[in-house]
């Protein structure tokens, strides 16, 4: 590199070079300019009044800024997404673990996918509130691409990829980031984690179980009882068999869930007119719609007959729910269909049995979502755990952890000819795992005492000369006050 | 809710209710089709030829798909993306703890800020390939967006917005995903993930020779030696220096240490055209291309002076590395400065001896940053070390680890009807932090011992009948074929 340049001269501004060694040097031209190269023009100086450095070299002679474009931008992140300072990210890092350390009790195993998809992965025609909701843009190559709404459709894709060489059942789960543009009302953000457990190549309701059984689990890690949460149960295969029973086509039974499913949120006649024009005829209507209102397993049993499988299924379900010790967890509920097109069986969903928050929670089984990208059916069932409910609700419930900084050690040198004694004293702590906090600049006492009760350090170790000097450091205790002087290679 | 329908009819098919208790069902309405709702149409059944489900009720009478729109999607993820299936979940996550870990030990708070940032944040006019390479959008309400491309703008707008709030010195870490667009040639992929060390607060080299020491700890840990890898060190002040000498304008620096940076990947006269663009005179440029090549120390200061912050700087931060017990990983490369427009000192990055790769890692002094945002400055510095190069240098060495799925104990039931007790006996190890895959079908042994080798599970625990008619269960210890029966409130 530079060999060209190598010959031609070197500008030497202090001191004539005495000897050159493997370096051809020739002579000095005339300086065009016979300032030092380490003198600072005061106009230089004078363009950065705000720098912070009263401790520091830095303060006093400090570079120029180094781009022309001076602008004032937005500090807050774009609108409906977050930052995650310290304290905040302390808070996702607990409930992260607690995903994972659930997921791996349960024996699965952890993926992830692009956050950025093919917009083509979440076009279903069934009217779905999340195509509304598509975060999506046309990159720089013209490509149609989304920020992905959620994890299910990336999760069949990478089934149908793996094909063959997936051992079946699959048991996956990821926790990853979701993205909706919607408008900014009712407090919701544009962004959340969701936790997604999938279950791919089990046809049984066995698989459901167990997935519910996983989310009790992380309900009781955290301190959340059936007095405070509940899961509604029921099947998609209720609707179904209505609708076939009136010939109602099953090409429309997606387009019919997604519509029933606005039942809460929307007047019940506009419901009636969105089925009608559907092509779901009145006398269907009504009766999808009384059936919805059953909230009985004994009674769906009495109108839908014991021949079927939505019985079936669900008399097993709550018969397991019974042997994983979750009965008084669960209940059966018509009326939940969910929001997703692609579910065919068993639907569920968390909630909270104060009334006051939306869904904790939600999934079910879905054996023909693959088919729908071109793939061989494999019947899979799955949900999504979002970050944001559930952290309103362990906050009603007083159950939000206390999460501080904790860092074991810090350590100071008391003199600035000892900052690299200090730099020695944490490696070697370092080394033995122990964190540490080290003092960067020369600071009064107090400032340490104040940081070391700031990051609630076990330890402030002080490097002072003469301890140094025998190859010792001062150690505090700080939770008794009791103070010692140890040996540097006895030091734990 | 659907009170409205409650009181008219319902439809009940296979027999009459003979008790109605608290809710209203008056006569049945004849029925315009007699078949019951849970037939299957032959056409229905037929619509799922692919559905895999030989062991199961499912494959027999299964629903039709749900959603009309049948389209081939593309199994890959887009264009320069990944999945993460299992096996490099594992990888990743083995990866981040280490970066977790050593963040730990350095006392370093973790960090996170929006994947999608206002593209404001990354403009700037120094001509830097990171700039052209913007993956960014206009979203539906017509802002400028952008997928981030790097993770310090996001930190510094935070500090600005947590402003006298925060306690100096900041130390945080981040592990996030960037994001560039660029044309697929040399293998790169469009997204990576990069672990992030900062320090706010700080003037002194003391700073930077932590960050250092923070990697070199890292690479430690992984079994990377001084003789696979090193650091380029250098300061921007050696050109600031330079510069300031031959007058040329603070405003141009930036633009000009872009425009050095890429001095390895185009000719050299290409360089020198740009610069003298950029408004540098030839002199100066003979200067600068002469002072780049400089690869020690006391040349430098032969050169420079002693009096200047360049290499004082540089001094303090090799009598450091000593201290810190990294001295034999570092060395002065004034050729090293960096592709990013704002830093303003100490530049630093990893490399790999054997001379194959790209920069394993970088970073460096950015005291100016937060006053191009508008906010007031405060002295900073940090790196960026992404996800890719280093599992390169791991994979040549032979240093990346045999990551396999371990999952603690396989259950089976021994029978369809012992399927709930399988679920009681899982439910009971999870109970005692015991991971276990839960077989969740009927399988032969031979098949569950398969699935045992795979998931690499200690024990297996079978569950069957005679056995668990006496509150006990069959336990195989995998490794040694040790095989005892155990009481159920014994199992630990």
């Amino acid at each position: 590199m530079l060999s060209s340049a190598v010959s031609s001269s070197l500008l030497i501004l202090h001191k004539p070079l005495a000897r050159v060694i493997r370096f051809p040097i020739p002579k000095l031209p005339l300086s065009p300019n016979p300032r030092p190269l380490s003198s600072l023009s005061p106009a230089a100086s004078a363009l950065t009044p705000n720098a912070v450095g009263a401790g520091g070299r830095a303060g006093a002679l400090s570079p120029a800024p180094i781009t022309e474009d001076l602008q004032k931008i937005d500090v807050n992140p774009p609108k409906g997404t977050r930052d995650f300072p310290p304290e905040d990210m302390r808070l996702r890092n607990w409930l992260f673990y607690h995903f994972r350390e659930v997921s791996r009790l349960f024996g699965f195993e952890e993926v992830d996918f692009p956050v950025l998809e093919s917009e083509a992965l979440y076009i279903r025609k069934a009217g779905e509130e999340i195509r509304d909701q598509l975060y999506c843009f046309e990159d720089r190559g013209n490509r149609r691409v989304a920020l992905r709404p959620e994890l299910t459709p990336s999760l069949a894709r990478l089934v149908i990829q793996k094909g063959k060489s997936l051992s079946l059942p699959v048991k996956w789960f990821a926790v990853g980031q979701c993205w909706r543009y919607e408008r900014m009302t009712r407090g919701r953000r544009r962004e959340h984690y969701q936790w997604n457990m999938d279950i791919i190549g089990v046809p049984e309701v066995t698989a459901e179980a167990e997935l519910i059984s996983s989310i009790v689990t992380f309900f009781k890690r955290l301190g959340i009882t059936t007095s405070d949460v509940g899961f509604k149960v029921s099947s998609r295969k209720v609707l179904q068999e209505v609708l076939r029973h009136y010939s109602i086509p099953e090409a429309l039974f997606g387009k019919v869930c997604i519509i029933i499913d606005k039942i809460e949120k929307i007047p019940v006649d506009d419901i009636k007119n969105e089925l009608k024009s559907a092509g779901v005829s009145e006398e269907a209507i009504e009766q999808l719609l009384q059936v919805l209102s059953i909230k009985s397993l004994t009674k769906l049993e009495e109108i839908l007959g014991d021949a079927g499988e939505a019985v079936a299924d669900l008399k097993q379900l709550f018969s397991l729910a019974e042997k994983f010790g979750y009965s008084e967890w669960i209940q059966f509920d018509a009326s939940i269909v969910r929001g997703l097109a692609y579910y065919t069986g068993i639907v569920f969903e968390g909630f909270d049995r104060g009334g006051k928050l939306r869904a904790i929670c939600g999934g079910g089984r879905y054996d023909h979502l693959l088919s729908t990208f071109g793939g061989d059916d494999i019947p899979a069932c799955g949900f999504g755990f979002g970050d944001a409910v559930i952290v309103e609700l362990l906050k009603e419930k007083g159950l939000l952890p206390e999460l501080s900084l904790q860092v074991e050690n810090i350590v100071c040198a008391l003199d600035p000819g000892l900052q690299g004694a200090a730099a020695t004293v944490a490696t070697i702590l370092r080394g033995k795992g122990q964190s540490v906090d080290l003092v960067l600049e020369n600071k009064p006492l107090k400032w340490v005492f104040k940081r070391a009760a700031r990051i609630n350090a076990n330890r402030l170790i002080l490097v002072g000369d003469s301890e140094w000097q025998r190859g010792m450091v001062g150690v505090k205790i700080l939770s008794s006050g009791e103070q010692h002087e140890i040996k540097l290679d006895e030091l734990e």
